[in-house]
């Protein structure tokens, strides 16, 4: 075991998901609290059912909310410091069924100031070219152009600093150094940066001209923020922002969140090639299968700590029949690792062929999603 | 004597300026630096020959580059958090003169953000409000509109907040502390603040496309903006910014910076009536005079603590051989204190008649002045 590290910065170790609830003070998404979101929702998804989404702040006061007709948004983003990779996209495929089953506004912030502060190699050219690269791979996921309003931080500055200012006379150093882990060597920049990150949370109210509230599906990594966002909130006299949290894809190397940091190898990217994805899984995704055929044959794999099946649970295989299949042929040692294998290379490369021309077409619609002051 | 403090936010006590020279580790603004700018300038200023201006960070280095036809910009501000007060308007004088006499292009930088940020009873709203009162003020003096931009922080913030974060990138939390006096109760926008403060120093370089070194004429307190914006100005490619220092012109209460938040009635406003400037002055005009007018005529009063007297030195009185024979009469007893106080009165008076029309008309032309994001 090594230490669990969560911050909006680093993920590493082994993570305990039910630890974060505690540590992070969230709530269990129970079953009873999907059934409601699914009922609002007019639909289930294999996210929430196989509790790939399993945390959450105040969703139960958002649902009820929505269930009285009171307005709703969503609010999620990227941190543009380098190519989109597929565990990026975990939480925007969700919010996409969220969008469409709610139709419900969808504000999508792009934090180029982020990465740019914190990130010493990268300048503010490359990470504002990384912002609207992202941005393509948001918008290939079909989001509705009349309901979706991409933020890009630098870009949209003088509304967002004009909403930041707010929520930062609220927060004093002391309580950012807390949440954040900042330290006295931490970048003013990066000081007073959750101010920026918090201002989506209350911009759909001042934008929409309303109280409306926001909902945000996210990596539970980002909670700090929604934290800030919620303490501040009732002294701004904003709904207090709500948010249902999800786990990470693990990196092809097994637990861990996937990132680009740990090792491209590790890392399926947006952009690559039906063999990059090929090589990647069959060289690099960690097998919970054994030692030789006849022992597998014999005992069986270990669907829970083989990357391949997590993959295909938690974002690639929405058939609970078929995935279920797949559970008890590779437990039982009827299924190889190849051949788990073979089935997500399938799953991703199919993915990607479509993704890769939503991508280029999204290159035209652009416009129609950047939010400008 | 009462313990100085000078800081951007506070400045009290007796004010020792050649012990400010030595903290703020600036240099003395000597006769022949003197001789040099009004060189370049092709005229003098009283405020130049009185050492109302006494100090400097490497105007030496501006005005050589200036002689060698290099661009120069000057750059001041003002923080609207109340009425301007004759206080506020003693820089703006001089650098009404320095922009004429330079053919410079002048940023004056209106930190409304700052005051909202720093101090809990202002609201975002009145601020800015403040800010577009406060700017008629500064445009009454008659600055030439095709070289003078007004930033209003809240209404620039995009262009400011991208060059704000290039800046606070590379000046950490404990530097800020160190340089601002900010503690861990700091609000975490105030710490990012001095980045904002600083971007105008090479914003010129940006807007002009070319290196341009700024000049700030401003009070002594507002140099530790300046020696955050000079350490990051080599490692961001830009000029270093130099400056020129003004002592401030003290509350009619006497010594330390006139200052609304002291009293009302030692300070006057530009919008006080002629009775009202009457009144303030008689009233609480410090004066050097004696007990007894027969104590006064023999004794002679003392214009080195007369506040009458200081403000005619150094804002009201630009004429060298009036001020003297002023001087000489009131130390020889023949001109008593209330004779004292009726020449300042009628000289603030008059101005202020004059600055009331020009400030109506700013409005018709406000417009020319802000520059928009």
């Amino acid at each position: 075991m090594t230490k669990m590290v969560v911050t909006p910065w680093e993920v590493s170790g082994d993570i305990d998901y039910e630890k974060l609830i505690k540590e992070f003070g969230t709530q269990h998404l129970t079953d009873e609290l999907i059934k409601k979101l699914e009922k609002e929702a007019g639909s289930s998804h294999f996210m929430l059912r196989r509790k790939v989404f399993f945390s959450h702040r105040d969703l139960d006061v958002a649902l009820k909310e929505y269930d009285e007709g009171k307005p709703i948004a969503l609010y999620t983003g990227r941190g543009p410091s380098g190519k989109t990779h597929l565990g990026h996209m975990l939480p925007w495929v969700f919010t996409k069924y969220l969008q469409d089953a709610l139709g419900a506004n969808l504000y999508f912030q792009i934090t180029d100031d982020e990465k740019f502060l914190c990130k010493p190699e990268l300048s503010k050219e490359k990470t504002k070219t990384w912002a609207y690269d992202n941005a393509l791979d948001f918008i290939a996921l079909g989001f509705n152009p009349k309901k979706t309003f991409i933020i890009v931080d630098t870009d949209y500055a003088k509304t967002l600093y004009n909403m930041a200012i707010q929520i930062a006379k609220k927060v004093t150093a002391s309580s950012a150094k807390a949440v954040f882990g900042f330290t006295n060597e931490t970048n003013i920049g990066m000081m007073f940066w959750p101010a920026m990150q918090a201002a989506p949370c209350f911009l759909p109210s001042v934008l929409e001209k309303r109280n409306v509230r926001t909902l945000i599906p996210a990596a539970i990594d980002q909670d700090p923020y929604w934290r800030i966002a919620r303490d501040v909130a009732p002294k701004l006299g904003y709904p207090k922002t709500t948010a249902i949290h999800s786990i990470f894809l693990p990196s092809l190397a097994g637990p861990g969140k996937m990132s680009t940091s740990v090792g491209q190898n590790t890392t399926i990217f947006t952009t690559d090639t039906p063999e990059q994805v090929e090589e990647k899984i069959m060289k690099y995704a960690f097998s919970g299968g054994r030692g030789s055929i006849k022992e597998h044959r014999e005992k069986g794999g270990v669907p829970e700590v083989d990357v391949s099946y997590q993959w295909l649970r938690i974002m690639f295989e929405p058939d609970d029949k078929k995935l279920k299949e797949i559970y008890e042929d590779y437990k039982s040692g009827k299924m190889l690792t190849g051949e788990l294998k073979a089935i997500l290379i399938e799953k991703i490369q199919k993915f990607l062929e479509n993704h890769k021309k939503e991508r280029e077409r999204a290159r035209k619609n652009l416009d129609k999603f950047i939010l400008k002051d």
